[in-house]
């Protein structure tokens, strides 16, 4: 068993504090992971203030992790002992269904289990994520790290990268495609690395003039203001290929789908509180699509990360020290953060 | 000039009456067409009841049009003179964009001209449908007619009929597929029709166990009752690869979002007057879509024709003399039709 020292949510109202678990020792395909950083993920936060309604305590979040194994399974033959290591959102899957058997464990709905506040397979052990020193993972669901990018921006790959890489792939983004971004935050602004990366043209749609400079710094081609949506229709009606959205709070939905050119995809990545409305003759004038998408499987989440360090792409981010995480929390919910608060795990 | 006899609404409210149109003289790409059969569709209902905010009084609705070549301009090729020949919605489009390029003639957005009830690119000439003798169309706009296919049930393949196959082609429907069908009407049982003549299996949802049957007759593999929706997910969760929606009256999309595989697509054709609200969860989880589709082009209308010819797929209809046709309406308002109206325009 390993000690390993972490942050935890003790309810969906007090701050996070210290908090110590046990991890399993590893079994024949596990590999221990001391972990270096861990990203913030925004869905941490849902989590922690039980907005999702599934929330166990104390819970220690986090699945967006980076690290080093330091301790091998007898079975273990995809990493040795000193190997940069990730895990990402889940760390198990039944691993037989279609879903899983097709790459796309994110969808298994029968043994998926999550990287925290959910249960392992045993139907018993809750799991804890990488708000903490050191997690024990199968070999299935660890994914191998490039050792040429800098690990404390490579670490939101893990979650938000593949959030935004599967679906940009998924409909086909590459060059003479226009893509639009919905929110500039720590999916968005991905979004905007990888479909500059795939050779697509891209636009930023924000509701204020401040972001202009950070998107086209990020790769944008160009920033549209969200504020006068009948000029948005005049000027850019019809002429989008994909519109990914990552805001999850309620936003109207209509404008994006006119946007859309024929046959177009308006992609949501952030799930709102309140269910929006569709008129859905945007949809029928132009055999248009509402579409979801969900992280990304364990096979092309590794696909992403070959392709980030072949491209040099990383995340931006705010290294803070893990006392820091309730202030992060504060700042996030005020959308206060560039792009992402990564946790220095060694610092605890 | 043609002038030719038919039925035209004068007023939101007013029965329809008989009324004398001019058909242009045929100019150089024209054919004239006298109208033998003239299908009555639900759209026919929304305009003359100015629902969409459009009518212009009087208006002779119909673009479900099959009949016989009387004339043809000095360099018509498609056609001679006793042809058979077929009118849909679409009588012109700019021809240039995109779209008309790509054969998508319906999403053309810069020229194109409705049957009935809108503009010739002139800018000033009134359309009118088939609720009448005969039809004035350039024979890029006609379609070439199957001689073994009983004429009368031929005339709402114009547009329920390729307002289903079409979206079934686009979404790949064929062996191993599951599609359901909502709504059992005009375009419902065409969809029935389709879907299990591309080789897919076939549930129907319906509201009432009346229409069981009819709906097995159609070729239809199973009806499920949508009573009791908890039941539904119990057993049919996650198995449908597309969901053919042909209901324009308001009801629930969330179900049928949850009862689509993994990529799969609930496809709306008909426009709900109050705009649904949906649950973006059962987008996500799944990476689902929901989409709309929109009759089709014209070179997609005849690939239709000749897939019936060939399949011997014609509509169920019911035959009535245009003096009928207030009493259809009304009939229709109440669902009462198996599956579709056609006036027999030669007893005019």
């Amino acid at each position: 068993m390993y000690k390993t020292k972490g942050y935890a949510a003790f309810s969906a109202s007090a701050p996070l504090a210290p908090y110590e678990i046990q991890r399993r020792s590893p079994k024949k395909h596990d590999v221990v992971i001391a972990i270096d950083y861990c990203g913030v993920c925004h869905s941490d936060l849902h989590q922690v203030k039980n907005e999702w309604a599934s929330a166990v305590y104390p819970m220690v979040p986090g699945h967006e992790i980076v690290g080093r194994v330091i301790e091998i399974g007898t079975a273990v033959s995809k990493f040795k002992v000193g190997d940069l290591a990730g895990v990402g959102c889940l760390v198990d899957s039944c691993r037989t269904c279609n879903d899983c058997l097709q790459g796309q464990e994110q969808f298994c709905d029968y043994g998926r289990v999550g990287t925290y506040n959910s249960i392992e397979k045993d139907g018993v052990t809750r799991t804890f994520g990488g708000y903490s020193q050191s997690i024990v993972v199968d070999e299935n669901f660890t994914l191998k790290i490039p050792s040429n990018l800098e690990l404390s921006k490579v670490a939101p790959l893990l979650c938000a990268g593949i959030t935004t890489y599967s679906p940009l792939k998924h409909w086909n983004i590459g060059p003479g495609k226009k893509v639009g971004v919905v929110g500039l935050g720590g999916l968005g602004h991905m979004a905007v690395k990888f479909a500059k990366a795939f050779g697509a043209k891209v636009s930023v749609f924000s509701r204020s003039e401040k972001k202009k400079a950070d998107a086209l710094k990020l790769g944008a081609d160009e920033v549209i203001l969200t504020n006068s949506p009948d000029k948005i229709i005049l000027s850019h009606n019809k002429s989008f290929d994909m519109i990914i959205d990552t805001v999850s709070a309620p936003h109207d939905l209509n404008l994006f789908l006119q946007l859309l050119k024929r046959d177009g995809s308006c992609v949501l990545l952030g799930l709102p509180d309140i269910e929006p409305t569709i008129n859905i003759a945007h949809l029928i004038m132009g055999r248009k699509n509402l579409s979801g998408s969900l992280i990304g499987g364990i096979a092309e989440t590794q696909e992403m990360l070959d392709f980030c360090s072949a491209h040099n792409i990383t995340c931006e981010v705010e290294l803070i020290s893990p006392e820091k995480i309730n202030e992060a929390f504060e700042r996030m919910m005020k959308s206060d953060v560039h792009y992402r608060f990564v946790l220095d795990m060694k610092t605890l």
